[in-house]
């Protein structure tokens, strides 16, 4: 799928006031990515608050395998107008039935303390080739991987743990609503997320005994980024357990700036 | 508060089959505290799901202050009953507004891969002396401030980063319903958590320059725990900025097993 085509999905149809829909590439696979559906749904949350007023953190649960051949409506609850802050939440219906919900809450920037992790020494994007798989050729979002890589397996990894290291980027240029970065960044941190609780095992979603799928998803978005210059998303999981992996991810910009949080827990099962 | 009247709020008051009604303490502050409403809101959901199938994580975004004059009334949206898991939506609602909402996610452990952080190294719980000061010696959760700590500016500091660490249990023996110490752990989880934030950088709730709330609540419970044997909660603040500062918790058993993940972002203003 080209960016355009992603830019596309992500331009929802306003239905009415509080109710939108979406569509699935025609390509796509047995399900919808979740990744899409957690970027429509913060859009649709998005166009119902004013723009001065960015989004901050999102929590979303996966209840249902999306159908990719019929539209995806997304209902907005406008949950509250505060002073300071807006909230929203959202579900995402299809054959009657919701398939995702997401609460997201919108408040503009204050003056207040600031400080932020490090972060970690990695080597530039541009020195690393995009991985020749047909997947990653025709993906709106540029991933190199750092290391451990999927091609590399000298691939750097950082001292005494076990980071899952990423540079990514739209591959394209975006116009410049800051809602459309965010929900870009949103609809990528679900790529490679729970490969970092798979790394930990020696598992694979392509090994042919290890299914899965994310059950959650939480965002935290600190500072403005733009999703068309390369972020480096440092993922890693501090644990598994009952068949359930959890997964956090921070994301920099190339200056080394702390922009978003993520946390994901996905079932992993695998078959011996 | 004694540990009797905590167990007691937290056990809700049925009106139908998915309304539930909570009590706030009557000697409490101008607001309901969050760890109140959030405990609440989980046995709202629990007590709607079988018990064989625990809760596995929580997502909850705290909307407008609780009024702790009148009851809080929580209604479940039963989301779904799936094969393998179960979600359900809470709403906690006075003066016919939204306070607070809550999603939960419960599954019966299945087997599957394990690995886990590791616990730091820190002195046990019963070397630590309970800090004098009225509201934590009437305080139904017995706190025991590793370090940085409250009252011994000495106390150990995990090397490299600034881990606030503390112990805590229930101040008492519970009975087995693995649900309650599940929701005691809740309530627990927002009591100290944002200090955090704080400490980083030298900003007290009770310096008269520092204002704040919770705004949002995730916890994953990775496996078992008893909420009246003594767990280590380790915690530490990745960023701050916008006058939003998110903090992340790891809970682990004496044993040093990781059982619960937590993440909260805070609103922190301060006047100068």
């Amino acid at each position: 799928m080209a960016l355009d085509s992603l830019v596309d999905l992500l331009d929802l149809e306003q239905i009415e006031v509080n109710i939108f829909r979406g569509r699935s590439p025609s390509d796509w696979r047995q399900r919808v990515f979740g990744g899409q559906v957690a970027g429509q749904a913060l859009v649709a949350a998005g166009r119902t608050v004013p723009a001065d007023r960015p989004v901050h953190s999102l929590h979303a649960y996966f209840i249902r395998p999306g159908d990719p051949a019929v539209p995806i409506v997304y209902t907005v609850d406008r949950v509250r107008d505060g002073r300071s802050f807006t909230t929203r939440r959202v579900s995402a219906i299809q054959h009657g039935k919701t398939i995702f919900t997401l609460s997201a809450s919108f408040h503009h920037p204050e003056p207040g303390a600031q400080h932020a992790v490090a972060m970690p020494a990695v080597p530039p994007a541009d020195t690393i080739s995009r991985p020749e798989h047909e997947f990653f050729a025709s993906n709106p979002i540029d991933l190199r991987f750092v290391g451990p890589a999927r091609d590399d397996p000298a691939g750097l990894r950082v001292a005494g743990t076990e980071h899952n290291l990423v540079w990514l980027r739209a591959n394209g240029d975006l116009p410049d609503d800051p809602l459309l970065h965010v929900c870009l960044m949103t609809y990528a941190s679900d790529l490679t997320l729970l490969d970092s609780v798979l790394r930990r095992h020696g598992l694979s979603w392509a090994d042919g005994q290890t299914s899965g799928a994310s059950l959650d998803h939480a965002m935290w978005f600190h500072r403005p980024f733009r999703a068309d210059h390369w972020l480096l998303y440092d993922q890693e999981s501090p644990t598994a357990a009952g068949a359930r992996g959890l997964a956090r991810g921070q994301v920099f910009t190339e200056e080394g700036e702390l922009v978003v949080s993520v946390v994901q827990e996905g079932l992993v099962r695998t078959v011996t």
